[in-house]
């Protein structure tokens, strides 16, 4: 692709000769072929190093290079020109004859069924949605349009999926959720009759698991983005454009606003409300609510200022309790020694 | 179904006109022609506004609704009624031509065997047992009668299963433990040559790990239920009754005795014993063996009461140790002025 | 396997009558036809009990037992020895037709290819590699020769796998990266166009995610060994010859050097460097690079002997508290009747 044409696609005004672009690639890695990108102010150095052909970036750098495509957003128009140059995967088209597909199920004439692929009764595919090899889609599911299922991923019975989803291999949705209630031979299951439902746009990471709701519905909102190992427990509520790092663990019935923002292996407690915007630092375990906009870490969860300074103090407190000891036994010398004092003053 | 047959059913006494049944739900979402229940008698106050066509609730609840089923523990009867309206997940029967079930494996005939299952030499299915799509079973795995393994399990060889055993999608057992050998050349494969055993009415949840034991049995003790991305190291041995909650690790060679409850993303270090009955905070980390019935909570974990305290100080740790650098220097100015009294004094 | 044949094969003396051993075990476990091993001296005592045929131990315990193979190194040797006994798992052989090859692949006459098995197009499977049922394939991925490949694993397109590589039950390589860029309408994907690169003998865990890179590789270097549910984000460099414990989680474009070891339910953020054999304890957070031979422990992460004390002072900290609380109160009382007497005095 023409740089010009690229700078034309992206709607970005570029400086310098037109040439050829083939590829995608950081400052340094980049050959003369490749676009690369200046986000972060700190590497604009390497604009003198490297061998990019063109840099996406924001004028003020523009004088340090010839070939540039200038950028109010250098990493969106980036991240746009990438997605020009991506190739989706896959190697498959049409409905494998390999593949299992329920006399009732729908599945449109130009979704990719790979093989080894199961589709049960009742469940209906959306015109464009890729199913590799391994995916279960149980009965009655719903998938909408433009979806991406990459393999091995369990959508058990009852999952709706909206439009453009894509679910990252090994992710299952619907499994039952963890409720037994206590009777006097044991403990006997609380069957999971709910189900998921997940909105537009929302990307699942690897490996992730989300029950089914007891009753009702779990519900992850449009826009969701949900990394890799994350543990999302029956009847929880994801809130719209929320972010989930890996591996956090949201425990049942727990509802997010939009646009919460929840860092690495953070765990949250069940019955909980979250606000909206809330944003919850790497390991912190939250116990309570959160009012919507609260900044929280730690475990427990504080607010995040006061984690950071309590953080520091965790390193010091054998220190502190070092002083602590030496204080009691000063104060007790102190009294004694005023208790002489008066008694000599007497 | 009749109410009152449902009521016979459940083994409870009804008030209120007969009616028909069709389905279950929470107080909030129910509808005519749905049965709920009350449990906890913080909801109560939803009798009134509840659509519900009938109610398990306690006695004492009795005179605010009109249809009602009297039960001594309503969650456990609502749950045995969830079960009587609940359909299991499937949508195939018999033995599917497109699995792989080795000539040397013996497979119940009434067991299901959807597609795509892999079935290895020496392996035994029970009767009623189902293997969903993707589900793998290594050779010499003895699987019990009326298990439920749902899409994508791996089993590896050797596995075996009691009775009535639910294994969610993704579950993994009897991979290799993690174990090497500090060779001159670097480290070598410490091969895992034992198996996992799964008692009876086990439920573990999706995308769970529990690896083969090195020698000997990595073992899961009856009526133990395991959530979601739990971990479970080689030689673990889990007693009966255990509640293991989403995204545990517990390490390899420890025990745990009868009825432990670890909640979630709790770490257990490896070779401790974790007596009868102990319980386990969420997030802690336990790195010591524990006596039967103690309560834990922490990183690391400590009596479950202190912790309670200790965690109530985090928060307040700056300005803890703000007032120290204070006392310091208020002591020493003390001593100061009491030497210079003194002096005066003399 | 006669004694004498296996002392010659692990290159070990013994001591004893010469006899048949088919198996091997525990001194607890062991039986008379059976080799054991004595590692930790703490169980020499078992020496007496023990029902082992012969036991694998250092010179120092040899008179404590009548036959046994003398070595510097049981553990290993006995590792060496399991490894004799040991039968590789799997019940098939050859190119199942219940795989699927995409005509544009090239996969070795003796590779194994389970039934559901998925090979896309340009990918490379080597000799001697076994591919297990389920698992996929992406295109151009490069698999070297004896790889063993677990049922269910995902190989997304490209990824590289060395020799000698063995990959748990589903495990996901090469899903896409957590990388979204802010636009005025919401978060748009940074399409991941990286890949996965893994070198040789490198073993990884049950369930455990390794992302794509962004532009460019996650790399894993030769010889490292991962546990189950970890996860590594996109662009994590991984040195040669690292220990990563289960649920460890390292977030993107974070470098490993050789010989790191981390332990369980560690967590570490992105774009730091952890040096040349550096040890993080179970459960530590890691926000910042670590020099070379760091020992570090906790969140955040400190000093491994300084967290240490620190952990000791945690359960302190509510009896902490009121002493300091008390000291502030004596300490005003202090100032006070210093006054006052330096009034009396005046």
């Amino acid at each position: 692709m023409k740089l010009s044409e690229l700078a034309s696609t992206l709607g970005l005004a570029y400086q310098g000769p037109d040439k050829e672009i083939r590829g995608v690639a950081t400052l340094e890695e980049a050959g003369p072929e490749d676009i690369s990108f200046l986000a972060n102010p700190k590497y604009a150095g390497m604009l003198q190093s490297t061998r990019a052909g063109a840099v996406i970036l924001a004028e003020r750098f523009g004088e340090q290079t010839t070939t540039a495509l200038v950028s109010e957003n250098p990493y969106l128009d980036f991240a746009r020109a990438v997605q020009l140059f991506a190739k989706p995967q896959g190697s498959f088209n049409g409905h494998s004859q390999q593949a299992w597909i329920h006399p009732e199920a729908e599945v449109a004439d130009d979704a990719v069924v790979y093989p080894f692929v199961s589709v049960g009764a009742g469940a209906r595919v959306g015109s464009g949605t890729t199913l590799f090899s391994g995916v279960y889609v149980g009965e009655d599911c719903q998938l909408g349009p433009n979806c991406v299922i990459y393999p091995n991923v369990t959508l058990m019975a009852g999952t709706q999926l909206g439009q453009g989803v894509i679910l990252h291999a090994g992710v299952v949705l619907g499994s039952d959720g963890f409720g037994f209630a206590e009777a006097a031979a044991g403990r006997e299951k609380f069957p999971q009759v709910g189900r998921v439902v997940v909105g537009d746009n929302v990307e699942i990471g690897a490996n992730t698991c989300v029950d089914r709701a007891a009753l009702g519905e779990t519900r992850i909102g449009s826009g969701s983005k949900i990394d890799n190992l994350v543990q999302l427990g029956h009847n929880v509520q994801v809130g719209e454009n929320c972010i989930l790092v890996s591996q956090v663990g949201i425990a049942g019935s727990t509802k997010l606003g939009r646009n919460v923002i929840i860092a690495g292996q953070v765990g949250v407690a069940g019955h909980l409300e979250i606000g909206e915007g809330c944003r919850v630092g790497a390991k912190s375990g939250v116990g309570r609510s959160l009012p919507p906009g609260t900044d929280v870490s730690g475990i427990p969860a504080m607010d995040h200022a006061t984690f950071l300074k309590s953080s520091a103090v965790q390193g010091r407190l054998p220190e502190m309790a070092r002083t602590v000891r030496r204080l009691e036994k000063e104060v007790e010398a102190l009294k004694a020694a005023l208790a002489s004092q008066g008694e000599t003053n007497v």
